[in-house]
C-alpha cells in the first residue's frame, strides 16, 4: 500500500544539495566514468591548467608529467609547471572548491572555463583513495614556496586544509600538484600517451616531459620559442545576448544612460549604433538603464535585432595557424600530401570562433579502415565521445567520395588519411562538464564543413592527378612494349634494312613522347609525389 | 606580444561561480539546446515532478498540461497536478533555487533526482522571455492557496520573490506552474505529444489531460485505479561504497561502535556480517567510528570486499511489471505478437536496479526501416541522445538475425517491431543533467542484453513458426494443384473408370492430409496468428 504523506512531511526532506555532493554522486559527468578515463582526466585537467597559467603570465610553458604505479589499481600523478604560481590565500580555493576560478566571467580563449576541472580531480582522489591533494607553489624567485594538503568538504563545497607550511622547493616559480587516485593505465587511442602527444602537436611552444607508469620518459621539446598571440578579453556582442542576460546587465551596469550602457558594456557598439538601437526601440538614449520596464527591455532587444552591427572582434581568439598545424602534423605523420586551412572567424550565440583543419594523406598510413580523426578545442585534444561531437557530425555529413575516399553512410570515410580539426573560441560549447565533445550548434557545423571541403578539394586534385599519372604510366608501358614489334612488322612489310628498323623504333618512341609528355617510364616511376604535387597546393593557395 | 601577469594580478580574477550562473551559461547541459527541445524539457520537468509528488502522497495522479502559442516563438506552458501541494515557505526554494530538493539524499526510486530540473525550467523562462514563474499551491482542502511570482537571482542561486499572495483557487489541493518560454512546437518523434503518449503507456495509474498549441485536447485516462507499490527508502549497500564516502560516513555517524555503524548505516549487514567484516579488517567491533586511521579505513574497505554480503533489498524499486508493460504496448500498437519480461533485480555501484523489456511484432507496423525503440528510466520516456544510451548500445550489440530480423553492424535491426526497455533504479546513471541517456555501466548493459535475449527468443519461435506455416501452406497448395492431374494420369495409365479417378483423388488428398497435417488450405489462411501463437508465449512462461 502506498503511504499518504502530507506536504508538511515532504517538506522536512527538502534541502539544499552542494555542488560538490552533486558531482561526487555524478562523477561520470566530469569524465570519471571508469579507471582508465579517470587517469586521463586527472592529467588533462592539471596540464591544461598549467598551460593556461604559463601563457597568461607570458612564460614559455614547461610541463612535467609523472605517473607512478603504486599497485592495487592505484597511481600517483605528479604534474609540475613553470607558470606564475598561485598566491597563498587562493591555493585552497583553486584546488578544493568546485566552480571557483578566473575564467568563467571572462570572454577570452582559454583551456579552462568553469573552475570545475582541477577540483573535480581532487574530489576523485579523495573519493577513491581518501588521500588529500598535495600542492606546492611559488609565485616568484626569492619568495617563499608554500605546501598544502587539501581535502574538499563536499557538504559545503569548501576547502579543508589538512596541512599548510612553508617549504624548500627547487623550482624558481610554478605550481606542483600530486594526487593519489584509483586508475588504470593502458596505451592506445584514448590513453594519456595519446593526449600528451596530441597536446604537443597543437602546442608547439610548450615543452612537455612525460614519464609513464612503465618509467619510460618522453620529451616533447618546444619547436617554437614564441608564445601564441595572447587572446584579448572581449565584451559580449549584442547579437548573442538573451533577454534575461540583458535585463541583468541593465540592472548591474555603472553606465548612467542607455547609450553609454550600449557602448561600454558591449563590443562593436559605437555611439552611432547605440543611437540607432535606441531609436528603433523608441527609448531615449539618455534613459537610466535601471528604469526600463519589461516592455521597454523587450523593445530594446528588438532594436538590437533590427540594427546592423559588425561581427565581434577576433583578437579574443588565438588560432594555431594553418602553417603551424601542418608543421605539427608533419612531425607526427609520415604522409605524401599535406594541406591545411584556417577559416575566417565566425559567431555562434554571440561567441566568436575559428575553425582550423589540416590533413595528411597516403605515405605510411593504413590504407584499410577508417581515417584517423584528431579533434581539438582551444588547443586541447578531445579523446572521448567522438560520435557525439559536432566535428564528427560534420565529417559524416560531408561527401568524401568526391575527394577520392570511400565512405558508407553514417560512418567516417575510409582511407590512408589523418584529419585534424581545431575549434578556437571564447566559449567552446561542450556537451558535458567533462569537455569531451562539441555541442551541435549549426553555425559551428557549417564552418567545420566548409573547412573540410576546402582541404578536401585540394586532396581531390592530388588524388585525381595521382590516379591520372598512374593510368598514363600504364598506357605508356603498353605502347612501349609494342613499339619494337611494330617496327619489326613495318621492316618486313616495307622490306627495310636493320638500320632502318632501329630508326623507325626511335621515331615511334619520339612520337609517343610528343603525344604523351616528355617523361620516360623510368622517370615516371621515380617521380617524387611530394615535390610534384606540392605545386597543386601552392596554386590553390594563390587562388584564395 | 604576450603580456606578463603576476600571480597577484591573476588572483584578482579568481572568484566563485554560482551554480545558477554555470547552468545559465551552459543551458544545453540541462536540455535547453534549442527551441523545440526546450518545450519538451519544460513540460517533462513539470510533469515528472507532479507524478512524483502525487505518488509520494498516495494520490492517484491527474495532471493537466496546457501549451498556448503566444506568437513570435513564445509559448505559455501551464501544468497543474492534484498532488500534496507545497508548503508556503518552500515554494520559492523548490522553484527558484538550483540543487534544492528532497530526493538527492534519499536512495529510493523516483523520477526526480538532483533538485535541478524545475528550477532550470524557471531559469530558462527568465533567460528567454524575462518573465517570472507563476506558482499556485494548496496543501489541503480548507487551507489557503498561495500564489507566487518568482525569479532566480543567478549570482547567488537564490529565489527572488516578485509577488506573493493568498488567492482563491478552484482546486482542493495540488500545484500549478505557469511559464512563458521561447520555444517551438512540432509533432513527431521527439515532441511533447510523444512524451505525453509514452508517459501514459508506462504510467497506467495516471490521468493526463493534454492540450497542445493547436488547441487539440487529448485525454489519457487512467486504466488502473491503484498506485504502484511505493518504493521504500534504503541505506547504501556496502559493496557500492567508495573509500571517500566510507570516510565521510564514519565521521558523520551517530553509532558508537564500528559494529553498530555497519549494521545501522548500511543495508544487508547483520551483526554476524559486521563481526566478520571487522575480523577481516583486524579492527575491534567496539572501536569508535571516528577514531579509525586512514590505514584502518582502507582495511575496513578490504574487509567489506572480502566478506560475502547478500544483494541489496529490492523493495526500493517499483518496476512497472511485464504484464502492465505489455498491456500498455497493446493499447498503443496494433501488432500480431507481444511478449514482455521483468528481470530479477541487479546492482551497479551498490545501486539496485531492474530491467524490463517488451516487444510488439508485425501487424500494422512498418516492414521497411529500423525498429521503433522506446526507452524509459523510472517511468520517464527518454526521447533524445538515443545513440549515446546504454539501451541503444545493448541493442546494437545483440545479434538480431537469430531472432529473424535483419541488421547491419552498428545500427538498430530492421523490421516491423516496437521494442520497449525500462530501467527502474534508485539512481539511474544519466550521461548528462538533462537525463536523456543512460551511462554505459557494464552491469546495466549486461542486464538489458539478457532481457532483450529473453524476449528475442520468444520472438524467434513466433517468427520461425510463422515462416514454417507459410512455407507449408505454399507446398500444400502446389501439391493440391497437381492432385487432379496425377489422378488423371493414373486413370489413363491403369485404364481406370471415371469413378475410380475421383476415388484416387480423394485418396491422394487424404494421404496429403495424413502426411502434412489436418488443416485445409482455407483453414490455414484463417489462422488467427495471435491465438495460435499465444501458446508459444505460454509454454515459454511455464518453463521459467
Amino acid at each position: 500500500m502506498a503511504q499518504t504523506r502530507t506536504a508538511e512531511e515532504l517538506a522536512k526532506k527538502q534541502k539544499e544539495v552542494s555542488v560538490a555532493e552533486f558531482f561526487e554522486r555524478n562523477r561520470h559527468l566530469l569524465g570519471f566514468d571508469n579507471k582508465k578515463k579517470a587517469l586521463l582526466t586527472v592529467v588533462k585537467e592539471a596540464v591544461d591548467n598549467g598551460l593556461d597559467a604559463c601563457e597568461e603570465s607570458g612564460t614559455l610553458p614547461e610541463i612535467n608529467v609523472q605517473i607512478i604505479e603504486m599497485g592495487n589499481d592505484r597511481y600517483r600523478v605528479i604534474i609540475t609547471d613553470n607558470g606564475p604560481g598561485i598566491i597563498k590565500a587562493q591555493i585552497p580555493n583553486i584546488f578544493a572548491k568546485l566552480l571557483y576560478g578566473s575564467k568563467f566571467h571572462t570572454l577570452k580563449q582559454a583551456r579552462g572555463q568553469q573552475g570545475i576541472g582541477i577540483s573535480a580531480a581532487v574530489l576523485y582522489a579523495q573519493l577513491t583513495t581518501g588521500r588529500p591533494a598535495k600542492i606546492t607553489s611559488r609565485t616568484k624567485k626569492g619568495k617563499d614556496a608554500y605546501y598544502y594538503e587539501l581535502h574538499i568538504d563536499t557538504k559545503q563545497n569548501k576547502p579543508q586544509i589538512v596541512k599548510e607550511e612553508k617549504v624548500e622547493w627547487k623550482h624558481e616559480k610554478g605550481t606542483k600538484i600530486e594526487l593519489d587516485i584509483e586508475a588504470s593505465y593502458q596505451k592506445g587511442d584514448q590513453s594519456v600517451d595519446t593526449y600528451i602527444k596530441e597536446t604537443a602537436i597543437v602546442n608547439p611552444h610548450a615543452t612537455i616531459i612525460y614519464t609513464n607508469p612503465k618509467a619510460e620518459q618522453f620529451v616533447f621539446a618546444r619547436v617554437i620559442n614564441k608564445l601564441p598571440d595572447e587572446p584579448k578579453e572581449i565584451k559580449p556582442h549584442p547579437y548573442g545576448v538573451e533577454l534575461g542576460i540583458l535585463k541583468k546587465m541593465l540592472n548591474d551596469t555603472d553606465a548612467r544612460t542607455i547609450q553609454s550602457f550600449l557602448t561600454k558594456d558591449f563590443s562593436r557598439v559605437g555611439s552611432g549604433t547605440a543611437k540607432e538601437i535606441c531609436e528603433k526601440a523608441a527609448i531615449g538614449p539618455g534613459t537610466k538603464p535601471q528604469s526600463l520596464t519589461h516592455v521597454q527591455i523587450e523593445k530594446l532587444m528588438e532594436g538590437i535585432k533590427n540594427t546592423k552591427i559588425i561581427n565581434p572582434p577576433t583578437d579574443c581568439i588565438s588560432p594555431i595557424g594553418s602553417a603551424q598545424l601542418e608543421k605539427g602534423l608533419k612531425k607526427e605523420i609520415n604522409a605524401e600530401f599535406y594541406t591545411s586551412i584556417t577559416r575566417s572567424p565566425s559567431v555562434y550565440r554571440g561567441n566568436p570562433f575559428v575553425i582550423e583543419c589540416a590533413l595528411a594523406y597516403g605515405g605510411e598510413q593504413q590504407v584499410d579502415g577508417s581515417i584517423k580523426l584528431m579533434r581539438f578545442a582551444n588547443r586541447v585534444p578531445l579523446l572521448y565521445q567522438q560520435s557525439a561531437c559536432a566535428i564528427f557530425k560534420s565529417i559524416i555529413q560531408t561527401n568524401w567520395r568526391q575527394y577520392g575516399l570511400s565512405q558508407s553512410s553514417g560512418a567516417l570515410p575510409q582511407g590512408p588519411l589523418t584529419l585534424v580539426v581545431h575549434l578556437a573560441s571564447v566559449w567552446p560549447p561542450f556537451t558535458s562538464e567533462a569537455k569531451e565533445a562539441l555541442a551541435h550548434y549549426p553555425e559551428i557545423i557549417k564552418e567545420i564543413k566548409l573547412a573540410i571541403q576546402e582541404c578536401g578539394r585540394k586532396l581531390a586534385s592530388y588524388v585525381n592527378k595521382k590516379k591520372r599519372i598512374h593510368a598514363e604510366s600504364k598506357k605508356r608501358s603498353y605502347i612501349e612494349k609494342y613499339i619494337p614489334h611494330v617496327a619489326e612488322a613495318l621492316t618486313e612489310l616495307l622490306n627495310l634494312k636493320q638500320v632502318e628498323q632501329a630508326k623507325i623504333k626511335t621515331l615511334l618512341e619520339n612520337l609517343l613522347e610528343k603525344h604523351r609528355g616528355k617523361l620516360s617510364k623510368v622517370e615516371m616511376e621515380n617521380i617524387e609525389y611530394d615535390e610534384e604535387f606540392a605545386k597543386i597546393g601552392k596554386e590553390e593557395k594563390k587562388k584564395q
